[in-house]
């Protein structure tokens, strides 16, 4: 059974992690900033090493493509994931995948293998959207999902432009926009979030991505004095506000094991005194769910329960922030994660994925999957984002055997 | 049946309610402010006007007091309430109390009577509390609540400082702060809420003011990604802070017709993110009840709330903000007033007073009472502030009538 090398892949993930620390020590690798290009200078440098094609498209996403006079007809195996990060961010985040990526590839290269289609890395630009709206815009404009000259028109949080920041960095590429066409795409990813590590389970077959529903909510009532107002002569909003919130958290967990999740991250209340019943609330929904049928009762159910309250005396407005059906993998991929697994004696589930990534663009244009791999305690987006170094190897090599498995066989 | 004279109390509550507009036209007479000295002066001049002799404290309290040789030695019969206001205020709030205990004083000098006790009207100093803390100062400082020296020593918004400005303005007096021992106090205030006025009853007598609990509770949680969290993994403390709502509401509410009231007027929460489960809710919570004992069940309720959330993993932390315990009003006065608005053949009904009033202070020092009359749509602190000229007057004749029992009959 041929492995990754476990050594140069965990190196690299550190020497790539250490690529674009601010004053402070954060790791910060905006898009198309300064700390972008040291990190693609590095990746780049990575993949020639490896003896790949390297090639770079209008939006910045970067190739490494092992293709051969025998199979250069066909179309690529893509696997793929980002380098830019968060502010202060973890080194797994993204990174791992597509170093993963770049080591599958290597690996199968070095057994002496002849792949039946060209075998090709990406790392794509701006999944993060920190810096540039919107996030995932790389794998987007690969996947046709909006024109490359309007991405390339975008502005920065810093007033920038990010096709003279990618002309700055010399990754304004010359191939057109989704010239590659993959057979099939596969990305790895830290999980980031709890269940894999709560659950001692080092490998996930991701089936699903959730769908995302995102509104702000504005209820209207009358302020009116703390004191001087009796209960049944109130119209409170932030009392509606927080019938709103238990009431989207009731169900969601009635599902027990629905994987339906519902949040409320923001809320303001109006006049915010302490002694004057809130005037106005807002506050915003964000539900998700991988089953667009269940995703779409759940809105019809928090539609509902606004429509209550109206009828008594709260003034609803409902502002749609965004809506994102789910995304499902392929099947037959996610079955060979877990035949993988499986040979390697490794525990497996099947589960969906609560966050973005690329995977859910290409998945417009080709079969896609994920693999996950544990974060310890849920976390990412921080410093503290971990996964141990048994569990990324562990990730990297069934990584490795879905990619040969597939890339022998002839679909 | 002697009456006051209705068009000089409108016209004074119109005359003073013009003075102290600032340049947008709204009403701003805060305390010890050149607006306040314009509205002092007035007051003072209509004192004169009326034959009574103006006293004036350290604190900046205005008496207007009528005796005779005959009953000087008697504790006086005193009506008061306060000039100063909030910003952008009504022109009702404090004046018209201040006002008609002046016109039920010159309403009874004019009919020939002669008390058996002096009757003196009051404006306390700062009852609003807007530019110096605390609110009602000028009584509490008279009750011997706080030092006259702590309380002139009062840092403003404006960086200034209350004994100074009192003796800018020319009212920083002579008189010992509380030379003036009454007998008995009464109150005549608009309501500040919404009961008279929806019940359509023109006469309150105030048997209670409510005491007040204000605390700040902080529940700490746990930050997660609102996506990749299962429900069941979750510790949201702005789930938490809405089942502290929810119970809030629910525990005064179900008292039906009690006075308990509950409000959670602030929130904030942490880190404040559409996608980010709360990791802080920051609320206020605002108690009042004019029963202590029921007061602290209610408090002890919340408490026992919070060590069940505390139970479930949120960490709790409570703050006392500030803590009163109930008044209670002068049961023999309060049935003065009942038997008054009978004799004029105006509906009265018992009821609490939710807001804050001097009448709480010189409880502590004499036995007091208080008369409501309808705030349409229970507004206050606010332009939009109005009692109708019929209540206004049958309010100051109601006390009139009080005063002429009270000071005809020595108790």
């Amino acid at each position: 059974m041929i492995a990754v090398d476990a050594q140069r892949l965990l190196g690299r993930i550190r020497e790539l992690g250490a690529v674009g620390r601010d004053g402070e020590g954060r790791l910060v690798r905006l898009a198309a900033s300064d700390a972008d290009r040291l990190g693609r200078d590095l990746f780049v440098s990575w993949l020639r090493q490896a003896g790949l094609d390297v090639a770079v498209d209008r939006i910045g996403n970067i190739f490494g493509i092992w293709q051969s006079a025998g199979n250069a007809g066909e179309a690529p195996l893509l696997i793929g994931s980002h380098i830019d990060t968060v502010i202060d961010a973890g080194i797994y985040d993204g990174c791992y995948g597509v170093l993963a990526g770049l080591e599958a590839i290597e690996t199968l290269k070095a057994s002496g293998l002849s792949p039946s289609r060209p075998l090709a890395v990406a790392a794509f630009t701006n999944e993060e959207g920190v810096r540039f709206s919107p996030d995932m815009m790389g794998s987007l404009v690969h996947a046709g999902g909006v024109d490359v000259e309007a991405a390339l028109a975008a502005v920065g949080t810093d007033g920038s432009t990010l096709g003279q920041e990618l002309t700055r960095i010399g990754y304004a590429g010359e191939r057109e926009s989704g010239f590659l066409k993959p057979h099939l795409y596969i990305e790895l990813h830290i999980e980031q979030g709890p269940v894999l590590d709560r659950e001692g389970i080092p490998i996930g077959a991701v089936e699903t991505l959730q769908g995302i529903s995102w509104q702000r909510i504005t209820l209207d009532g009358v302020a009116n004095h703390a004191g001087t107002t009796p209960m049944s002569m109130r119209c409170d909003a932030g009392y509606a506000a927080a019938r709103v919130i238990t009431f989207l958290h009731d169900l969601a967990a009635a599902g027990s094991n629905a994987p339906t999740v519902a949040t409320v991250g923001t809320m303001r209340l109006e006049p915010n005194a302490i002694n004057v019943i809130p005037s106005r609330a807002v506050f915003t929904v964000d539900l998700r769910d991988p089953d667009e049928q269940r995703l779409q009762a759940q809105e019809a159910a928090l539609a509902a329960f606004l429509e209550q309250l109206a009828a008594e005396g709260i003034t609803v407005s409902v502002e749609r922030l965004a809506r994102f059906a789910p995304v499902v993998f392929d099947g037959r991929v996610v079955k060979l994660i877990e035949a993988a697994a499986r040979k390697r004696g490794l525990a497996s589930r099947r589960m969906t994925s609560g966050a973005g990534h690329d995977a859910q663009m290409i998945a417009r244009m080709a079969p896609s999957a994920m693999i996950f791999v544990p974060s310890v305690g849920g976390i990412s987006h921080s410093p503290h984002e971990h996964t141990g170094d048994a569990e990324l190897v562990a990730g990297a090599n069934i990584l490795l055997d879905v990619v040969a498995e597939l890339a022998v066989i002839k679909r």
